[in-house]
């Protein structure tokens, strides 16, 4: 089976863990059987591999989080990357393309589409399967799952099958409506659309070319910044009559807020933090190395990263983002492909960075014009190259390039280094890649 | 009149902004009219300043806590110090006879003893004026501020006068009661005791002598860490026929808790931070460079610093320090004489920090054995000396000091360095200091 696993939006409805770079599914959050936390991409692509090792997944993602996708689940994911944000029609199309004309794909074989954001149980991964061999059999063009509603919600589009069985012809779409429209829709047997679907691959290529001018992925993929905006539910679905719906009434719930998210916390903490006996319903996620202590609180979270604070009544922390909007600073951390980096300390004419390279990883070779920079290696070690000279390094060297000299380094272990930049201009932009040279 | 300003105890009821380093009389919280925060110690040393230009104070205080006294009061400021904790008895008779053998005070002189960390506003001062001057006119050996109670706390000794004037023999003075005793007291017409009292110079130094056998200042001082720990309540106040007691009605609170504390501060938020509407009584004191951010909370107070982050129902805040008392880290910041230090990150083999001298300072010239350091200077300029070589300093200079060598810094400008430390046992009693090299 092919799955697309589709990896959208950055979010700051989960601020301060999710800001420009990292969007929520890159958070680690759910704690594992080893003790250990992964994040929602993680957690969903592990269960994948669980309920079917074969499951061939790509992820369809844009280019900011191709490092994230890497970090965390490794080089070998298959990843098919939007040059820019298109919304769900054009990455459909472009992934379907991928598979197609990159990976070989056969056209009669059946892919599913779903988001990386849902929180499920392994039966979501067994309805995906079914979902899979329905459009296999040519049963229908497009097969949707539609999830059993458990209120009536205005955040989700609603799927009104023809009848009750449990794989039934679609009746119509209909788009987010309002609580009471909400009411109507479901008395009427209506399921909230999640986004998850399959087809046969040959059937959103065809659908793709009809609307879009390409030849193939390459093609496709050079003019994608040109591409309308324009979801799969109003390019393909609404107007696709041979389509049917299967219901699924398993876990299935969108942790887009810290209200959802903390619900499928296991703990009450994660990360250094204490509650007193007298709080009631509060959790702390906590990124910092100092602790957090909370007292007589209740229905509250507390969330800390190098970028901030929140302490927000859970009902009232979804009407976060407008606030975060406002909060205007550079971004305090991030996970590269290489490794991460957090910034320390910001001065005027400074700035302080933790940079950790993982194993066997390396920057890019690249220059800066308007700042010099110092590496204090703290831990591990592995080689600097700057103006081609090659040298080994280890924790307790430090290494000086000037303005203009071109630098970078290796990872031999994982390495840990306090990168000091100094200069009155000190910006991201400030960046010349050059070829990485012979070692 | 000669003031002697008793700053006390480390406290960690006020965590995280006080720690075993920083008491709370230290922590910048209240605006001042330029915009600008100072702390207990500030605002009650300008109010004494403001009421009596002439008044002498006279600081007594630790030796953890003379770093901090200077750094916030300057360096003219006069300070009597405790070579270690030895309750109020001993530090007034250090600080009485520092007055008479150091400053040549003469006996006859009133000295007015007061807390350095209450609450108050000018009339205050205005009221331990009169007390000086009751002393002076010796009407009693002990002249004793009695504040109206204005509830039956159990956290005060009481003292209860002879009768309802202004200024009445005292009858009785009585320890901390329960709350019901408490209000027995106060419909006998009792007074709290704040520990502010006024008496001649010759007094103390007498009951010291009988006490204490000692010489002079030098001779005390030398012997200071082998004296009894006792109160000057229990020792001298309790057992003195001849004393009186003034009472104010003015404002006067204790700021210990951060219940109290934040009643005294005149904005919501202290530092970057935000409150959405939803918010009732909530107060931010923010010392870290993020922006913390509240949303529906109510009675809550929020604070950050290097340390850690607290988040409190007000009422339950003064339950926090047997929780403070469970954080085993090391200290993440600290006010110096010199300027201030703050930890940006410690991994297992190395810790980054964040060091500012103030203009004119210097650090001692020191060595360490079992740690290199690195010098990267971001701000400001002035001179290294590095086994004895003198080499002038500023933005992005790199200064390497293998374990074993002798180093120290001067600062001619504010001047900021981020420090590293590279080594398997970094420990702050791994320190070993050297005469000042001549320049």
């Amino acid at each position: 089976m092919h799955i697309i696993l589709l990896s959208g939006g950055s979010g700051k409805r989960l601020w301060p863990l999710s800001n420009d770079i990292r969007s929520k599914q890159f958070i680690k959050i759910f704690k594992t059987q080893t003790g250990e936390y992964e994040s929602m991409v993680q957690r969903m692509y592990h269960q994948i591999r669980e309920v079917d090792q074969d499951a061939a997944v790509t992820v369809a993602t844009s280019k900011t989080q191709v490092s994230s996708i890497h970090n965390q689940l490794g080089d070998k994911v298959s990843v098919c990357v939007e040059s820019s944000r298109r919304d769900t029609f054009p990455a459909i199309a472009l992934a379907s393309a991928y598979l197609h004309d990159e990976k070989g794909v056969p056209g009669e074989e059946p892919v599913v589409v779903c988001p990386v954001d849902p929180y499920v149980e392994k039966d979501y991964f067994e309805a995906l399967k079914k979902l899979g061999e329905i459009a296999r059999c040519g049963e229908a063009k497009l097969v949707f799952m539609g999830m059993e509603p458990t209120y009536p919600s205005e955040k989700y589009g609603y799927i009104i099958p023809e009848d009750a069985n449990t794989v039934s012809r679609v009746a119509t779409f209909k788009e987010k409506p309002d609580a009471r429209t909400a009411e109507q829709y479901i008395r009427q047997g209506a399921l909230w659309n999640g986004g998850v679907f399959a087809y046969q691959l040959k059937y959103v290529l065809e659908k793709a070319h009809e609307l879009i001018d390409f030849r193939d992925y390459q093609d496709l993929a050079a003019k994608y910044g040109t591409l309308d905006k324009i979801s799969f539910d109003y390019a393909v679905a609404e107007k696709e009559k041979d389509s049917k719906v299967m219901r699924f009434q398993g876990q299935w719930k969108d942790l887009g807020t810290w209200n959802t998210l903390t619900e499928a916390m296991e703990e009450t903490c994660i990360g250094k933090g204490m509650v007193n006996q007298a709080c009631e319903n509060v959790h702390i996620v906590n990124e910092l190395d100092v602790p957090v202590l909370c007292m007589g609180l209740k229905d509250v979270v507390v969330s800390a990263s190098p970028e901030g604070i929140l302490v927000s009544d859970k009902e009232q922390s979804s009407y976060i983002k407008p606030f975060v909007d406002k909060i205007d600073q550079q971004v305090m951390f991030a996970e590269k492909s290489w490794g991460s980096f957090r910034v320390l300390d910001a001065t005027e004419e400074s700035l302080t960075i933790k940079v950790t390279l993982n194993p066997g990883n390396k920057m890019n070779y690249h220059s800066h014009e308007r700042r010099d920079e110092v590496w204090n290696v703290i831990s591990g070690c592995g080689r600097s190259i700057i103006d081609g000279q090659v040298r080994s390094i280890k924790a307790g060297d430090v290494l000086d390039m000037k303005a203009g000299s071109r630098h970078t380094v290796l990872a031999d272990t994982e390495l840990k280094i306090i990168e000091i930049q100094f200069g009155k201009e000190i910006s991201v932009q400030d960046k010349q890649k050059f070829e990485f040279p012979a070692l």
